[in-house]
Parts: structure tokens; sequence; C-alpha cells
């Protein structure tokens, strides 16, 4: 039987890959055990989402619980020509852990321990299915933490956050995932299992650590992730300020940015985003105002100090309403509660939501926000922007009703309008989510085909032919015209789902 | 006579590389004009060093002054297999611009257009071959600099700068050369121009500009590099503390650390270093100390005042003689002065020396320290160290006379015993010099051999075959055994040579 397990070639030519027959499942059952395989329909079921509105079956599951396991099964999957998609919690907005062409998921959620903290260098190994949130609650005793923060970090695991290189509200000074691992032990599509990086910030050799954060699964499956860890400050204060504009609320951010502060976090929410969420977790945002800025800084109790003094000046000067300063643990949290479940809340206003990720240089932030709202009107929508504004990376979220005939279309037609505006700008159509299968054909506004040439050959020294993660982040991926069991709409969340942006 | 030009094998079975001809220097000629190529002895002569004790003499250099012209070069050199090694200033100091199997230089130094600035983004365009220092000058109007500041900053290209990953002084808060570098235009090894990275820090598809930076010319030229700028801070304050032991001073270094303050810069240099520069620079430094810290903050004035506070309760209560503090330009320029030149100044001490990069973990250092001084003694060998402590970054600078007969040999094993400690200790072989020719062969204390096959994979995805820079950063690159030019000392520089680490 083994040369019918090379992939066939489909009528047009297009590499397709192979099926996961029911000797591939009694092979995966050898290889990790029975207990460790769901193949049934209804198992699957729950494996065919993320948190976009995209959709794929998987033809079986694997829960691997250590490297070995994770390197026999990728070992079956490639005798056999099957696809390869990793998943964490599938909480990812650009459907990187969709098996969009069916396939093997391996889910790599039962490998959750931390295997090593190093208080001294602050260093942690951990597998890739420790939740974010997990892994700095276990290192908070020795005043630690890990300093990427998604707003899913309650369920998101490091894995998922390596594959798309995860920001968070707190990577405005910190950084995204890339510059917090320092080391991998990755699974490759033959099994084959290979170390990058080190312990140290700087490793001889080639940066295959840093090229391999946010290739979105493509390239291998990460068994062990080295982070460095942050001190957790001295001092935080949280600012909320108040606009009647969004205008004013922009420019705030750029002044605040210009005057050499850089806070740890700087949010901006519309008022959309604010009738949302207000009512449900009573945060302190007013209701009739047109935007406000969540600023947090951090560190020595007197930076602190002349930073949030500094702060509430600028944003007085840009015709803040009100600046209010929350010190107190318990005030802060509540303003970030209200902050990271704003898309959640989303689902009290409309029964669906596309949320988008693009980057635009923070001063063009004004007119390509006016944009925004321009763009969602012409196309008969409602749109709710809560964002990173200090980075400049947009979150609008384009509210619809799928049952209406065509909004669906409008909102995609809407959305690439937008991510189109990004890239005039001079930004970019990710910064945080990724591009996965959402936005693999506006990769090629960014970069030509000989540079995606030179980067899809990445995949040839990761040995993966893309039967890894088929038809993410590239649109030359070859045989993905057969997604056939795509969807583009699904109702939003019930209120409190763990949906976040 | 295409045939021709293809790279005969040798009779190891190695590949070999094709010598520069006279036709070959008649189609640079063709190419690039020929008031740009230098191609006889005499000429070439200049080009066989870098500031190693390596030494390699090229065939052909070219000096290119655009792209196009760097593309031509290349492709002159792809079509008849000569080998081609990149060169910035020759300020490196491991090796990676010297053209280890001759061949074809091509010297980036013509290319040194500030080709663009973005104040409003703190983005800078330029070409590869911009002195670092002239960079900071350049934006220093806006109130900006560039952070990377190598010690050789005044002399050193910034197309150097990314191919060694470089460090400096102030990386400890700012990161090396690779987070400060947004995108790239690269020449690959057939003269195709490509285009990774952008100008924002998160850019979709993989992160090849990461990998790139720091790849010692192994996979393309960069002709074009977009790089972030920093605020120039409101306030910096430079401290000088005083120790009668070099573990006080190594305590000191972590203790600071551990308090949880990051110092833009935390620089130790022991008493052989100030017995060599201080009676020429008098730069403060006490000759009857065993070492000093060198250490500023930067930021607010509120926050340098008090962590200058709080860094002199540290040093004092580990036992310091002395702290000073320099808040004047002139005065901290002073210290920075002494501590820029001491390499220079160690020719005052010995007619040769070997400079060593190496990292350990932090808390460490006390005892690889030791061993340092322990492992110089056995081999009969004086050593002075300075280096970047608050980093674990290394820099013993083995001490010799190279016309005692044995005395280089001794050298280079006290070297590799001292890096052989460094990797044990759980550290690297390089902090920020790269591997370059001299330490290809420790890369394997790292790495295991599948390890550095998928590393050098990721030439195949530059199109680099090994004919780019060969015979630097692995131990793997074939045709290297006939390295028959290499010599292992050479004089110390006289004193004021622009010489750095």
């Amino acid at each position: 039987m083994t040369m019918d397990h090379a992939p066939a070639a489909a009528s047009n030519g297009e590499r397709r890959w192979n099926p996961v027959t029911s000797e591939v499942v009694r092979a995966l059952h050898r290889a990790v055990g029975r207990e460790r395989v769901l193949s049934t329909p209804e198992e699957l079921l729950a494996y065919e989402y993320d948190a976009t509105i995209e959709r794929g079956t998987p033809q079986a599951v694997v829960f691997p619980e250590s490297t070995e396991q994770v390197s026999a099964a990728v070992a079956v999957a490639h005798r056999f020509g099957v696809p390869v998609t990793p998943r964490g919690a599938g909480t990812g907005l650009s459907g990187g852990a969709i098996a969009a062409v069916g396939g093997v998921v391996i889910a790599l959620t039962r490998m959750k321990r931390i295997i090593e903290v190093d208080r001294v260098n602050r260093i942690a190994v951990v597998e890739p299915g420790v939740v974010n949130l997990d892994l700095s609650r276990a290192v908070a005793p020795f005043g630690l933490y890990y300093a990427p923060d998604p707003s899913s970090q309650r369920a998101c695991t490091i894995g998922g956050n390596v594959a798309e290189n995860a920001g968070g509200p707190h990577c405005l000074a910190y950084g995204a995932t890339t510059n917090h691992v320092l080391g991998l032990e990755l699974v490759l599509a033959d099994g084959e299992v290979v170390h990058v990086g080190g312990r140290t910030r700087d490793v001889p050799g080639y940066d295959l650590t840093g090229a391999f954060v946010g290739s979105e699964g493509t390239l291998a499956i990460a068994t062990k992730v080295t982070v460095r860890l942050s001190r957790i400050p001295e001092s935080t204060r949280t600012l909320l300020a108040v606009f009647d504009s969004v205008d004013d609320a922009s420019n705030a951010v750029s002044a605040i940015i210009a005057a050499g502060i850089l806070p740890a976090a700087l949010e901006m929410m519309d008022r959309h985003i604010i009738a949302a969420v207000e009512p449900v977790i009573n945060a302190g945002f007013p209701l009739d105002a047109d935007a406000v800025l969540l600023i947090e800084v951090d560190g020595l109790e007197e930076a602190t100090t002349e930073d949030a003094a500094m702060i509430r000046g600028i944003c007085d000067a840009q015709r803040a309403r009100e600046v209010r300063l929350a010190v107190e643990s318990a005030d802060r949290e509540r303003l970030w509660a209200g902050r990271k479940t704003s898309i959640s809340a989303l689902g009290r206003l409309y029964p669906n939501y596309y949320v988008l990720d693009g980057v635009v240089p923070r001063p063009r932030l004004p007119e390509v926000l006016r944009d925004v709202y321009r763009i969602a009107e012409t196309h008969g929508l409602a749109v709710a922007n809560v964002f990173h504004a200090g980075d400049g990376n947009l979150h609008p979220n384009l509210l619809f009703d799928e049952r209406v005939p065509g909004a669906t279309d409008r909102v995609l037609a809407a959305g690439a309008e937008i991510m189109r505006r990004c890239v005039d700008a001079g930004g970019s159509i990710t910064g945080e989510h990724g591009v996965g299968l959402e936005k693999r054909d506006f990769i090629g506004w960014i970069f030509d085909d000989i540079d995606l040439a030179v980067m899809g050959k990445l995949k040839a020294a990761f040995k993966a032919d893309g039967r890894y993660n088929p038809c993410k982040a590239f649109p030359t991926t070859r045989g993905c015209g057969e997604l056939t069991d795509r969807v583009v709409a699904r109702h939003a969340p019930a209120l409190g789902t763990d949906i976040y942006v």
C-alpha cells in the first residue's frame, strides 16, 4: 500500500492531499494510543471552529501528551500524505487552527506542563498547551510574569501565541510574543525533532526562532517553548480619559507618544463598544462619550506618578472631557474587564460581527479611523472600534446579521476595503492576529511574487511541503481551491463566551 | 565557456569555487565600471584584514554605488561560480568580512546615503555603508538616535551591524541590532533583488528580516535597511563604581538587575584594562582598583535621579570603595572614552591580544570570571577583561607576544577552553561579535547535527549555496579545508587605531 499513500494529482495539476482513511486512524491509534484520537463525526464537530467566521472539519483529532507522541502522530500523517493542522485553544482570530482541507488536527492542549522555571535567569520552559495566564500565575510568587497578554489570555495557549506571534494591550511597551521567546523544540513535518534558539537572547547561527514565531503552524509544531519572564513592576497606574470626539482621542494618542512617554498600554474604545460593554460590566465608561482611552503606565513609583501627571496634562490639552486615575487594583481590574470583554459584549447589539486587524502609522490614525466609519457606512454596516491605539493597531468590528441577504458579502467587501486603506496609509494587514485563512489573498498588497517566493522557500528549510497547515498565511498554497466547507458567518457568541481581541 | 564556469569538484569530493580570472575581472568592469573594481595585488592587500587575527586575500574588490550595481556584480560572480564576501568597514571581531577562500569582496562603503528620515514614525531608510554614528548624528536635530552602539560606532557601518547582529553597551536596555531593523532590500546570490519585512514591527508572513539579521553575510547582501529610531532620553546619568574585588563588582551587577533596575548600560573593566587605558585617557579610573563598573541610566529626570540613588546604595552594600556620579556631558564622555578605547589601549601592555566574546547567565559571572583568570594563568597568559556585565557578555582579552614560540597556540587553546566554560555555565559562544571564521568549530557545542542541518537549509531559501561568504558561521561549510592563507596572530594596533569591542 505504500505507493497508494502518495498524494494524488488533481485534474487541474494542483497537489491534493490524501484523506484520513480508517487505516490512517488505526495507525494513529498504534502511534499514540486509541484514547488520544477522536475520529467520529460527532466528536470532530467541536474542532471545526476557531474564533473567526471560518470553518473546516478535521477527519481526526489527536491529543498527544509528549514530544514523542507528537512526533509519532506527525510521522503517521507524513507516511500517509495527510494534512496536519496544529491547534491550541482555538481562540485565534485568523482561522489559523481551522482544518481547511480536513486531515489530522494535532491538539496540544494536553501538553500543559510548566517544565522549568529559572527564577535567577528569568526563564521558563513550557509545553505548548500551557495557558498564557496560567504561566503568569505560576511565576507570580517569584515577582515575575509573562509579558505578552492577548485579551484571550485566560484561555489561549503559549503554543498558539507562538504560532500567531500574538500581541496584546501591553505589547506596546513590551513587544509581541517574538520578543519573549528564546528557544523552541520543534517537530518537523516528517516527525523529526529539532531545537532552535536557546536560553539567551543572542544565539549563534541563523535566528530560526524568530522565523518560526508567527509562522502560523505552517512550518512545524512547537513541543517546548523557552520564554523570557519579566519582573512585575513596582507600581502600575491606569487612567481613563474621556473624549467627545474620536479625532481628539486619536490626537491624544499621538501626543502622548510624541512626548516621549511609552505607556505599558494605550487602548481606545469608541461609543459603539462602550454602548455594548458598559451596561454589563459597569466599568465606568460614559455612555455619551465618543471615545475613551485606557492608558496604563508602570515602573518605579516616582516614574508612574510623573508619567500619569504628564498624560493627564496631554489629554486635557487635547480636549478630554475628563481624566480619571485608578491606582487601586480593584478599580484597575474593572477598567480592564471592560476592555477585555468588549468584543464578547458586541453580541448584545448584533447577531454577528467580523473583527478586523489592521495596522497604520500612529499619526495617520485620525484619518484612517474616519475612513473606517465612512467605509462601513457606505456598505450599510455598523462598526465598533476597540483597539491598541498606541501601536496603531486597529480592530474595527463590522456588525451585521447574516440572515439578511447579502449582509455577509457586504461585510467581506467592507473588510477588504478597510484592509486596503490601512496598507495605502503605509500600514499592514495584520497587527497580531495573523494572516491565516482570512487574509491570505491580501498579502500580495505587501509583497510581490519574488518576495513571497523567498518566504515560501523557508518551508523547505523546515521540510514542510504545504501539508503542514495547508492554505494558511500565503496566497500561493496549492490545493486550496477545494475549500468547499468554508462558511463566512456565524452567530455571535453569547455574552461571556470566550471571544477576545 | 559557460560550462567552464561551473565549480569543479575537489579530489576529496568537496565543492570548490572558481578563481577570479581576468575574464571575471573584465566582466566586473563591464557590470559596474572599471573605476569601481580593484584587482591588483597591492590594491587587494588592504582588504585582507578585519579586526580579528584572521586573514584572507580577495582576488577582486568591487565598490558598488547602487542596488543595481550590487546586483550586477553579484550576478557576475554567480555566472562564474566565484565566491562573494560582503564587507562593511572591516571592524568585525569574528572574521566575517574576511575573504576566506579568495573570490570577490563586495565593499558597501560607498553606499552611504541616508535615503529617508521619517520623523513622525521614527524610521530611517539607509544604505548599508552608512556609518552607525553618522546616522545618529543625522537624526539628532529631531531628538532621535539609532540605539545599537557598538564600540566601533564611529567607524562601523549599518550593513555590517545587520550582518553580525551587532550589540554595544546600550543594548542591555535597548536590544541588539535585530530589535531595531524593520525591513530590508536584499540582493540574493544570483543577483535577484527581494524585499523582506516592512516599516512596522509586525509584518505578515515569515519573519525573514529577523532570520537575516545576524546571518553573517552568508545569505544575501542588504542594499537598503529600514531601521527604528529612538528618542533621545530627557536625562542621562553615568556612575563609576570602584571595587577592590572583581567578585564584589560582579555581585553588584547581579544585585542591580535583581532590584528591578534596567540600566541603559552596565559595563565592567578590570585592573589590567584600567592599567592600559587610564594613563592615556585620564578617565579617572583608579589604578589600584580591582574592577570598576560604568553604569548609565536614562529616562525622565526623576527616574534617573532615583535609579542613580538606588544603584549607589546597592554598590555601597556590595562594598564599593567609591561611587562617583557624572551628570555633565563632558564628564560622562570622558568615562565612555575610557571604556570605548580600552581594547586599543591594550597595545601599551603587550604586542598582541586575542579578544573573546562569550555569554554566561548573569548570576554565574563571578565563578566564570574566576575561571577565566585561572585558565589564562594555566596557559601562562595575561588576560584583561572589559565587558557588558549587565548582559553577562564577557570579552576576555588574552595578551601575548606572537614572537614567543608556542604563544599563539596557547592563546587559541585558552580561548577554546574559556568558550567551553561559558557554554558549560549555560551560556553561549557569542554575544555580539558573531561566529564567523573564529568559532565555527564551536557551534556544535550548542546545536547537534540535525539542528544545524535545518539552519543550513535556510541558505536554500535565499538561493545561497555556500558561495556567499564561504566558511563562515557554520562548521559544515564544505570546501573550507583549503584555508591556507589563514594566520592566527597579528600585531596589536598602535594606540588610537580603530579597534573596538
